[in-house]
């Protein structure tokens, strides 16, 4: 189902547990990928004048890169095999605590800078067969080259390296700042995909509570709020961080830069607006629906105390005439049928003013 | 109906989907306005002495204002046309980026700085033929000239144009800064409009709930604070859009325009003041509400309790005597049938004092 | 009625939309006090030597005091003339901003300095014949002056005029700062007279939610709510102001008024201290109230379903035995009626058991 | 009853009321002691080597201590005698508005700076026969002396100057600073007994609530939480003012001493946790017991619905064959009345059928 | 039962209130352990090159490690023996109010500097025989040296231990400063453990709600409620610590070891992050169980109205023609039993009409 599978993948303290007990620091993939999944490295070195791309299998492959004066994109693929993300990192200096990091794909998103390096942990969210995945990306920001590292193979990058691949964008002509940002840009444009279907289910909510015809299924609001609280978690610490990469003194984030970092933290608030929004949309959905359920009750028990006010008099008296009492004097009077229908008829009118009289009827 | 005219458009993360894959900066034009719709360039120039008022078609017309001494108000209709803004934005060397905040009508409001000129995103909320339209306006204010960049034909500007015309007024002897703030002000103060008609619609939900008579649709609670929230979320980011303009230091906005702007900041302030005034009297209507429905269950079942309790044991005897028994000696005493009468009578008199004694009829 | 009385008169977004069009500054007056109300400047004028008090009509009667060395209040009563405030205004120099700001009766609290001046805008309340009023009032503190506006006859400052008058208090030796702080001292100590009539009416609420007996009015509750928020904003911009003042470098408050203007900061969170403590107590009431009625509702259906387990079941063996088949052996027994009631009684005993053997009757 | 003698006397807004319009600064007692009770001047002096104790009753026998080499602490009992508490103020030069702050017993909680002296404004909160007391303490610390001030007899420092007298502890060889840290430390201590008083209760409530068998008086719930809502704002200035305190630059506040105020900073934040964690508790009692109701409610009206549901149609079908027409074939079978019986029996199975197959019942 | 074991003891008031009267600094064990309990003082004692374990008994053992240029970890356990702590914290030149906040059990966790010592109080929950443990664990860190405090037996640090012992880790080449964050990332580590263990129970319970079939019981959600809080309680201090532990200024803490402390600091943040999900997810199980209870009101409610509104008016009807008046006509007629029948069938088709025209059918 739809609302089952679209769920984020919630980060559980589980994949952290698994570790306890190494040391800090330790290169130990906490994932549940299987080990067949191959290990993929893909190079686009580019400078504005050329593009090179490659596929390195061996370390020292890349280590021409570490160097160079163009600008490289390192992009691996199946952090379970720790080893070739430790070799990857090794050859670019990588602080070994952020490799840890880097194997863990529960992390908080964050950024961290260690010289002239920074960490960027993220979560990608993006649509595949029409269900939500969510998954984690780290990228290390050097000079003159990034490295990114995915779980699965498939990313939302792909008109990014369309657009490095064409050559006469902006991203061609720029250092490997703008890159990290046009990566983090990415990330961020595929959350608005991601609330665009949330935000379809929270408007269906919504028109069913107002036409308030249908029974809402609580469950559905229930499971929605979760979800809306979950993808909240993801975004959340994003903000935190790029704010984090813009008070960067002396970082490697140049000054030409800066205002694109700051456009993606606009984008980020945005979607924290959207879905806060979408949060207190739900919220009211509930409670118009305890309320509707309320009513709902008042008309229910209305009815009840209406029909009984009416007739347990009336039966009543029908009893009372049904009695087999030898001497009941109006059981012999002439009209005594016609006066107990009067009776019964008066009494009914007398149940009919005091239902009628209380506000709740107005 | 007037209630789903009013309501401010939503921004969604759909528009900001559309341009998905695109790299950061490209001018796209995401909004929804046909085609069809014309495009107008504006400009208005003046300077205490003088004004000049055109309508600028080709670009290289506006070449002359960007260096002049005199201060020029260039107000561009029609967004959807992205060549016009772009051409318009290249000849003032507007940054890309912004050029790309500004061709997307579900920008979030801001203010950025960059070099010595500052971007300001707003909605703008004006009321035609009764009814609520929402817009966003973008201004860029640079040295001797402001760009205005809005969605549709239409603004709230008209009455600061004629100030301009007129000649005399402060605004002519004013630099571009000033204009800046006389632009937001006329935003702001349209906010008081929309807000009186929104106050007036919590007013008279006030009035029903404590008259208390009338069931108040709960739809219309719901509607009205998703209204005020929505509208809240607007103004939100434009204060921190102007605190962001006063702390902009060594900025385009002078010294002796400051206090207006500082104006200007408790203008919105006081908006948020009295949209939270109104938000906290609807949570106040439906609480009272839901207290008001649990007490009308309480009254709807103590009329069908007393009635039971007075009702149900006199039918019981009555029953009692209705029995076809050979030997019931009650039947065939003499006074049996007013003996009986007695017995219910008495009945129902412990059933009137069961009830009367509970608290709840006090 | 008090309730309606003691409102404190809302600030209302219509009043600041009825200036909406003209220029920042322009001196409009947006209340609504009728122009035949008489407008008064008094001037007291004091030194620690010696004590002129004039009423000065005309402008230019003003022109002295504001070069001299002694310590000047000019209170204007009656802001609906805009021109005879402007005149005073424009004499002292006061920015016209400042000069808006005091027109609209509306304005929110708040403290503004621009070169050596200050601006502080409050709201004044007290009581006049046992009724709440509540009124804006203007300050602005010069080098040696003090001009307040207010808009209707009648203040809380008639016990400051006394201790200026009298001349050997602390006010005649001191410099026009410290006319401010006693202004504003006089104005906190009101507020304080309000929340003690604001207290009473919650101690009687809570006293009839614990009592219990009664039925709570919930228009009450509500009611109250609304006035201590509404109270709750007009003191919580007031902290901010003195937070300012005090916040103010190089301004023109001394070192030596500095600890009574402390002083006045910490009163002023009190009264916000003892307001949160109230909303906290109604808020109190109202969850009390919820709850009591829902035991109420308990009850009242407890009744209702011991009556019935017990008589129902009865009532249909009543029925059995009425019933005219010709063979129904009971009725021909000897003891049928005997036996017809302890069958009923089993039977009522038997509801008994189960309506007590029920939890909710423990 | 100890719940109403344990709550702790509200700071009212009538105490500040009553000296509305005296000048600020004003030395006049706002309380509510009886004249009648003595004014008692305590003096204690020591220094490592000697300890001086007398009562003084002139205030010229306290002009020695204001310049002594010795730690002097003087206590004053019995604030409502005015003229005795400016007299020990004025010998130490303390400021007039702090005066006014030690008379009135209503004061915030605060600590203030001026010159080299420091104001602290806390309340003493103790237990004398099981009951919780709350007064209010003022404390002045100078060069070489303390000067309290306290409303009643009997205080929470016994301890501390039996502490003095021995001799050999550390406040005998350390300066007036550590003496206001002790004199502070024993009232946050006592703090600690007062919350297990409150924490017993919560305790005792909480039991209550999950064992669900009795019905909670609703009113101990709201009580308690409006007591631990009192003590909050009882403890809350009070973190503020130590962490004043810590914040006092070249404050009279030695570095020695410093680590015992961060020290007694970390108590009070852990009274505000311990609180909030009972306020929460509380909060969770009102919910569970709000939830219990409302199952109890479920419960009474299942079995309502069970008894009518079976014995109405029954009660129905036993009436038909209680009319009296002529013609009724049934009443002739032979078998009529075990019919009769088997009708009514598979009609209480249909009922029985459809309540037990509703989700309500398993 | 799991569930009350799982608890986590609760720092309480009373832990505190046992000491109350001792001067601050004061060395007295405020604990509940058996003095039984063996105190036991381990030293580990460790450069790059070699390892010395020893088991110091007698204080004077310990001298030599407060100068050596090693790393020594002395780990004591059994701080109920209030000598030996203050033995060891003596050799070390810790501060005595350090030395009172190590032997109370009941300590907010913390982090405090003086000179070049740092104190970190923390928490350590661990799980034994499948049930959680929390207790109280203090570290000083000074140059070359670490002690750590516990008060029972057995902690996380085994695996740690080993790590030291093997000798080629990280560990045994850097400083004390590495070594104290080792024993916190320990610490951190369990955390996430026992998050497993009540994530687990978080699942189950909303498993349960969103099925809806059995009865939730409320006193479960309750407990978990309280235990998430408490154990919230017990992480939120512990982030402010490191926080504070990453701003100490010219700190014990060099620059190499701060990455280390910032991921530590990040782990911490999403122990927080996951505790708020678990306790959001809590309070929406609440929610829908209170919206599922008051369903299930409708859904009784509907059922009793149903029957009574169908049968109550056609027992009325049989109770007419169950009267003994001698002239009913109807009785005498020749259909008329058929004619009753039509009529009561009449009847109930309206009453069945009314009841399914009400919405709360659809």
């Amino acid at each position: 189902m739809t609302t089952t599978q679209g769920r984020i993948r919630r980060r559980r303290a589980s994949k952290h547990a698994a570790k306890r007990g190494a040391p800090p620091g330790t290169a130990v993939y906490t994932g549940e990928v299987a080990a067949s999944v191959p290990v993929d490295v893909q190079v686009i070195d580019y400078d504005p004048s050329g593009l090179r791309e490659t596929e390195a299998y061996g370390t020292s492959a890349l280590t021409p890169y570490t160097q160079a004066n163009t600008v490289t994109w390192i992009n691996l693929t199946g952090i379970h095999k720790a080893e070739a993300v430790q070799a990857v990192c090794g050859e670019f200096g990588v602080h070994p605590l952020w490799v840890e990091d880097i194997l863990n794909p529960a992390s908080r998103s964050k950024a961290d800078m260690i010289d002239d390096r920074v960490l960027v942990i993220a979560r990608m969210v993006r649509i595949e067969d029409g269900v939500l995945h969510s998954e984690q990306v780290s990228m290390v920001l050097g000079k003159g080259w990034v490295l990114t590292f995915q779980e699965r193979p498939g990313d939302v990058w792909e008109s990014l390296r369309t657009r490095i691949r064409v050559g006469n964008g902006r991203v061609r002509r720029m250092n490997s700042d703008y890159l990290l940002h046009a990566l983090l840009d990415q990330i961020v444009d595929h959350y608005f995909l991601s609330l665009e279907q949330l935000e379809g289910r929270v408007d269906g909510l919504e028109a069913l509570a107002i036409d308030g015809d249908k029974r809402l299924d609580l469950g559905i609001i229930f499971e929605l709020k979760n979800e809306l609280a979950e993808f909240r978690r993801t975004v959340w610490p994003m903000r935190e961080s790029i704010a984090a990469l813009l008070r960067m003194e002396d970082g490697p984030i140049g000054g030409v830069v800066l205002p694109y970092f700051r456009d993606l933290y606009d984008h980020v608030v945005q979607v924290m607006d959207i879905l806060e929004t979408s949060r207190e949309r739900v919220v009211g959905v509930y409670e118009l629906h305890l309320a509707v359920t309320s009513h709902r009750l008042n008309d229910i028990m209305k009815l009840l105390t209406i029909v009984s006010t009416i007739f347990i008099p009336m039966t009543f008296i029908a009893g009372v005439y049904g009695m087999n009492f030898q001497h009941i004097p109006e059981l012999q009077w002439d009209y005594g049928y016609l006066y107990v229908w009067a009776l019964m008829l008066g009494t009914a009118a007398i149940g009919a003013v005091v239902v009628y009289s209380r506000r709740w009827l107005s």
